[in-house]
Formats: structure tokens, sequence, C-alpha cells
């Protein structure tokens, strides 16, 4: 067998190893090489496992022929043996640019097929590559260790099992299943900053520092993501344990990243929208605790207002 | 006033702010725009202070004609009102490669002239760029969140005012003063990988992801400083409260992120020589705890070795 194809399989076996006998998982799959190869391990491992393997296909409708090719992804599916295979349409029209809008479209459909299908979870085809370009892509935002924590390995339903396969390897496995993945033209289009980060600044980063560079993001990704959450949950320890509201003499105790976890968390418990609370916003109110001189306070997302009073750090 | 001048000005004079009246306060001074900035702001805002203000420059004897410089520029740091100036001479043959070498032969001559000169404190000129490129060039490292966390704004005598000011600014205050910097030719030797992030990887990824990038690395730098000193005071103290030698069920029972640090800190305070501790290894080590399967043990840099028995972790 193609080493290949049996990294794929060994990283979607450990996905899955925690599932019960008889549990249904689905892989998400667009046609393209990194969902093709892991739909196709799963159909290979999960009967082996005791599971039962299905597949959904997104069609968001905004290319031309999409539901043509929705139709050939199916079929494709079927073919590697698994039962059930849906074929979902989206509109994209939410928020926040095309790709964002896309993402929450895409997500809120696979965890409706998943509810529909009773499935227990739903296999997303990301891969390494993927994990260093979101790295990068996330230092643009500016919103601190938290973007560069990449994306989780697994959240609620959905399992990202290939995060430490190579694109190349996916790639690799097609071929020697004599799969025909499709190639999305999004993919070379240089309009979308996750394509110049993969065609333009990995390839640079690489000739500069040379050869693992996405490698290193990747990893650094996870370990970032093991750091945030013990930071966090002091945070919030702290913030069960500590006065409220917030005491400005208190806050000024603790260390700073303990601190600004603090205040972006009560930031969000008084509704300020995660995706749009920057680091930025957090260092300002910080500054009402750490450079105090009487500001007016600090105008946040979602309408939230922090402000200082009586040596009260409070959000409105 | 130039904006430049006042922009360098303004750092260095909050950077010498919990200085005592009458302290000398040393700028270690290239002859590059960054360090010639930073010690003509420091002439400026140093008497005003109520401190003095010295430099020293480093003549690394690389290349030729260097004590010629040496020369030039200790002429151009009294030019400058600075007083005591010294030029000191250090001879280049430490381990670790050419950069590695010159980099410790300069800290432990800069170290040296302070106590001679019973100096408080030494300026360095590290940019906001230089912090960028060392963030990315921690990448390359490979030894994870600790890699990216930058060049600290202080490490006992030294102190970096600058680390929040563009390489442009400092360029511009130099001309703004009349003053006319050396260029060195190894900042163009595309030899060095940190010439090649500077002149190529960096531009690219400002490309692909907008301006603004190198503000970003530099600001996540100091924010994962901030993270990793709480992570690895609650490691330091897990390590002093927990059972010594470590046992294998309490390290099981730590978070990821506390437990790599106890066993990183354990392995160091064996012998190995932190520069060689990689990430890896200390990933190695933690499969003595997490994926035990009787493996032999893991060598470590320094002729250290980590292995499991009897349920506990040993380091030899």
């Amino acid at each position: 067998m193609s080493p290949a194809v049996a990294s794929v399989r060994n990283a979607v076996r450990a996905a899955v190893d925690g599932l019960a006998p008889g549990d249904l998982v689905l892989a998400a799959c667009s046609g393209g090489p990194d969902s093709l190869a892991l739909a196709a391990a799963l159909g290979f491992v999960a009967p082996r496992a005791g599971l039962r393997a299905g597949a959904v296909t997104v069609d968001h409708g905004l290319q031309p022929g999409s539901a043509d090719r929705a139709a050939e992804v199916t079929a494709a599916l079927r073919g590697l043996g698994l039962d059930p295979v849906r074929a979902v349409t989206v509109t994209v029209d939410g928020p926040g640019g095309p790709e964002a809008a896309a993402r929450a479209a895409r997500y809120t459909a696979l965890e409706k097929a998943a509810a529909d299908l009773g499935a227990n979870a739903v296999l997303l085809g990301h891969t390494l590559d993927d994990q260093a370009e979101t790295v990068l892509l996330g230092l643009a935002r500016g919103s601190g260790p938290r973007s560069l924590a990449g994306m989780p390995a697994r959240r609620g339903i959905f399992l990202r099992p290939l995060l430490g396969v190579r694109r190349t390897v996916t790639d690799a496995a097609c071929a020697a299943l004599g799969l025909s993945p499709w190639t999305d033209p999004h993919n070379s289009d240089r309009r979308f900053a996750r394509v110049r980060v993969r065609l333009d600044a990995l390839p640079a980063l690489e000739d500069a520092l040379g050869p693992g560079v996405a490698e290193a993001l990747a990893r650094t990704a996870g370990q970032l993501r093991d750091d945030a959450e013990v930071l966090e949950e002091i945070a919030d320890a702290e913030r069960v344990r500590g006065d409220s509201p917030l005491s400005a003499a208190s806050l000024a105790a603790l260390p700073a990243a303990v601190r600004t976890r603090v205040l972006r968390s009560a930031a969000l418990a008084a509704g300020c929208p995660a995706g749009a609370l920057t680091a930025a916003h957090v260092a300002s109110i910080e500054e009402l605790v750490t450079a105090w001189h009487g500001q007016r306070g600090v105008d946040l997302p979602g309408g939230v207002r922090a402000q200082r009073r009586s040596g009260l750090i409070l959000f409105g």
C-alpha cells in the first residue's frame, strides 16, 4: 500500500478512536484532494472500526456548474462505499466578506446535515498546510496569541484528522487510489488572502528560513492552543473568584497575561462579539487599569462601553 | 522638531524612567542608524532626566577597517555629548555559528564595559523591525511559543527602548539630526538568515496580508512573553510542590502546557543546555508520560538521558 494512503488512514483511525460501535461518522467533502483522500480513508477505516461512514458535500452555488459538480462528488463518494451521502445547498449572504460568509454557511449546513442523519462526528479535511496558512492569516487579524493558535483538532461535532498531514500526502493518496479530485479555481485566485499566503508568503518564508516552516507553524499553533486553554481557565477562575464588578486594584495585581484575559472575558460576557474584539480593544480597556488618567471610557464592538468609575471597571 | 526625533526620544525617556538621579546609562552603538539615533536621543534625554549618558561601541574585528570605523563612531558619539565613550575589541571564536558567536562576544563585552564604567543600564538599539525578524527566525528554530516571544524589553542591565519604533523612524531621525550612519555590508548579505527574512520574507508577508505585519509580529511577541512568564511560574511552582523525582501519574494529570514546561525545566536542571533543547526533545520526554509503551529513554543534549522507571521520570 502507498505510504500516503497509509498516512491518511492512520490519521483518520486515530481521530475516530473514541467513537462508539455503530456511530455514524460523516466526511465533509468538496471533491478537492484533501477531503477526497479523507473520505476514501473514512470509507476504509470506519467498517473495520465498527463505525458507519457517510459523507456530505456542500454546494455554495457560487460558481457555474456547481450543482453538476455536487452530483459528481456524491457519485464518487458512493463509489467509495460511503452511505448515506448527501449534497446540501447553501446561500452565501452572511456578514464579514465572501470567505467568512461561505465558511459560516458551510458549518451551519454541515451541522444541520449531521443532525438530520443522526451523525456523531463530522470529519473536515484541513491539512497541516491549511493550519500553517491559518496561523499566518491570524497574524494579520492582530488578535494576539489567540489568532496564532490555528484551528482546533476537535470542536463540537467537528474533527480535523489531517492537521498533521501535508497536502502533498493527500495529493499522493488520491493518485495512488486512482481518484480524480476537483481543482477549485478559487485556489489559485490571488484576490483571496489565503491564496496569496499559500502561493507567495509561505514559499518566501521557506526560502528564507529553510524547509520545515509549515510544520513549525502548525506545531506552534498546537502549543499556543494548549497555552491559551490554561491561561483562559486561570482567567475564568479569577473572574469568578474576584470582585464583581471588577476592581481596578485587583486587576492591577494580576500578571498581564491573566489580566488581559479577564478583561476580554468580561467584555464578551457584556455582549461584545468575539470575532470583532481585537487585542487593541483589550489593550485600551487595560489602560483603564494600568495607565489611568481619567479616560472617558472605551467604545467596544457590539455597542458595549468599558468605563472606570470609583475604582471599578464597568461594562455597559 | 522632527516627529521621528521626538518618537525616539520619547521611547528612550520611557525606558530610563525608573533610574535614579546621577545613574550612568550607556548606549551600545555600532554606528548604524538604529543605535546612532538611540545614542543621540540618550544624549538629549539623559541630562534633562538627571542622568549621566555614555556609550560603548564594539569592534568585532571581522571586517577590514573595523578599527578605523570604531574610531569614527566614538568621535561621533562624543559629538553627541556622550561621556564616557569607549571602544572595546572582541574576539569572535565562540560556538554556534558566526552570528551567535558575535552576539555572545558582544554582550559579554558590553557587560564588562558597563561594570568597568559603573553603569546602571545599557541601552540596545533593536527596533520593532528587528523584533519582527526575530519572531520569524524563532519559527525556524522550532522551540515552540518560547521562540516566538522575541527579545525582552529588559533583561539584567540591558534595556531595549526601541522595540516599538520602526526602522524607518530611526532612519528619519538620523537624517533630521544630520547624522551619517554607517551601512553594515552584512545587512544586505543574503548568506545570513536574518537578511533573507528582512529583504524577502517580511515583504512577501506584507504583500500577502497587507501592511502592519511587522507591528502584529512585534505586538504578538510581547503578549507571548507575558503568557510564557505566567506558565513558567506555574510550572516552577508545580515542580517544587510536586513529587521529586517526578511521577508519571502526577505529570499525566497536568494540562499539556504545564506538563511540557515542568519537563523542560527538569531537563534544564539536569544539565541540558537551554539553547539546544528543542520542543521536539520535550515532546519525546512527554511521550514517556502520555504514550508510554516501554520506551528505552530519550537522549538529550548535554549528555542527559530521560527515562521512565517504576512510574517515575528520571533524568541522568
